[in-house]
């Protein structure tokens, strides 16, 4: 259990706010699309990209970041934010309408990853998160592509998590109010995998990409 | 065809850069989850909230903005993000994997809608947004609800759009590599919905909950 700091402390809905880290990186292993957030002159940004954990380090995907990165040398702070979408909360009062989710806040200092055995690393922890078994099969990177990456690495110290999960809560004199009243659950589906147009003859869907799922 | 400010312009990847209103605006309105960033003591958050588009405001509930919010009288300068995730693309190298996704990057000023019609009516538009004739099936927010609730005006002025779809783009000298590539579609899809435990009797599914998708 962590205690939150003044800066991760969930203020609104207290109730719903996390700071186990079990929590926590349950929710930075299931998804793998996180939005940093920097300042560059004054003005924040929001950028998508991907990410993946080693322990308690969060290794995020640079490819994003080339507007932060311009004039980076030392660190810059970040904000990494990781939201799971589980369903659309239908109460019966607008007031009282939610929505399932799950999502963690890390706050810190992103710093470029140089060293380039590290950097390998990062990457093939990055793809790993993302479709475990699809390193291997691929063909790995070159020291000019390595080059021509970014990484970022970025300690997971300072993190909140919040939680809304279950039914609607509504207040208790609405509950006689006509209306239906439930969860639209959403979550995100792999499709069927679409071969590549010049795909070599002999080559077949690999499992890992025939029954993709986040779940663990 | 929107001209990007050197804030929007998109440096990497700029072959994926989109300036035009309509492809901003079918992203904004297929999305209803945004990342917003803004900053705090020189250190940069990233809330996940939902919004609604009105014309050329976004409107963005204010729920996520409270740490946001404390001190916020004049308008504080943000930047929103929606991303969609249509897939992930498995090339032959690992460096041009890649994910098909739309996302769009708002960069303004949001002030706080203090009005209370407009307040009202921008509810109503995110309810709107996220499920189409809902809000006429529920109970009405009270001045005492509206009053705890915060709306936020984004104007979309300074925007752009990024957009990669379509199979992986490998180097011509890895085609012989022996690997299956191709991609794997991913959509943010609806189960079925579930009934809250205090159902009325006779209160069945509405249509809007049983076929909820964000396709338009």
């Amino acid at each position: 259990m962590q205690t939150p700091t003044p800066r991760t402390r969930v203020i609104r809905e207290p109730q719903r706010g996390v700071y186990d880290k079990e929590t926590a990186y349950a929710i930075l292993d299931e998804g793998f699309i996180c939005h940093v957030g920097f300042v560059a002159d004054a003005q924040p940004f929001v950028i998508p990209t991907s990410y993946g954990r080693v322990n308690d380090t969060l290794y995020i995907h640079g490819s994003a970041a080339s507007r932060m990165l311009r004039n980076l040398d030392k660190g810059i702070a970040v904000c990494v934010t990781v939201t799971l979408l589980d369903g659309l909360v239908l109460a019966r009062s607008i007031f009282n309408h939610s929505m399932n989710y799950r999502s963690v806040v890390v706050l810190g200092t992103a710093a470029v990853v140089t060293d380039p055995a590290e950097k390998l690393e990062a990457l093939r922890r990055i793809s790993e998160h993302i479709i475990p078994g699809r390193w291997v099969d691929s063909r790995l990177p070159t020291e000019k592509e390595l080059k021509a990456t970014s990484v970022l690495r970025l300690p997971i110290e300072e993190f909140s998590a919040k939680v809304r999960q279950g039914g609607p809560i509504d207040d208790e004199e609405d509950y006689t109010f006509p209306t239906w009243s439930g969860v639209i659950p959403l979550e995100m589906t792999a499709g069927e995998p679409v071969n590549d147009d010049r795909l070599l003859p002999g080559q077949t869907v690999p499992s890992y990409a025939l029954r993709y799922t986040r779940k663990r």
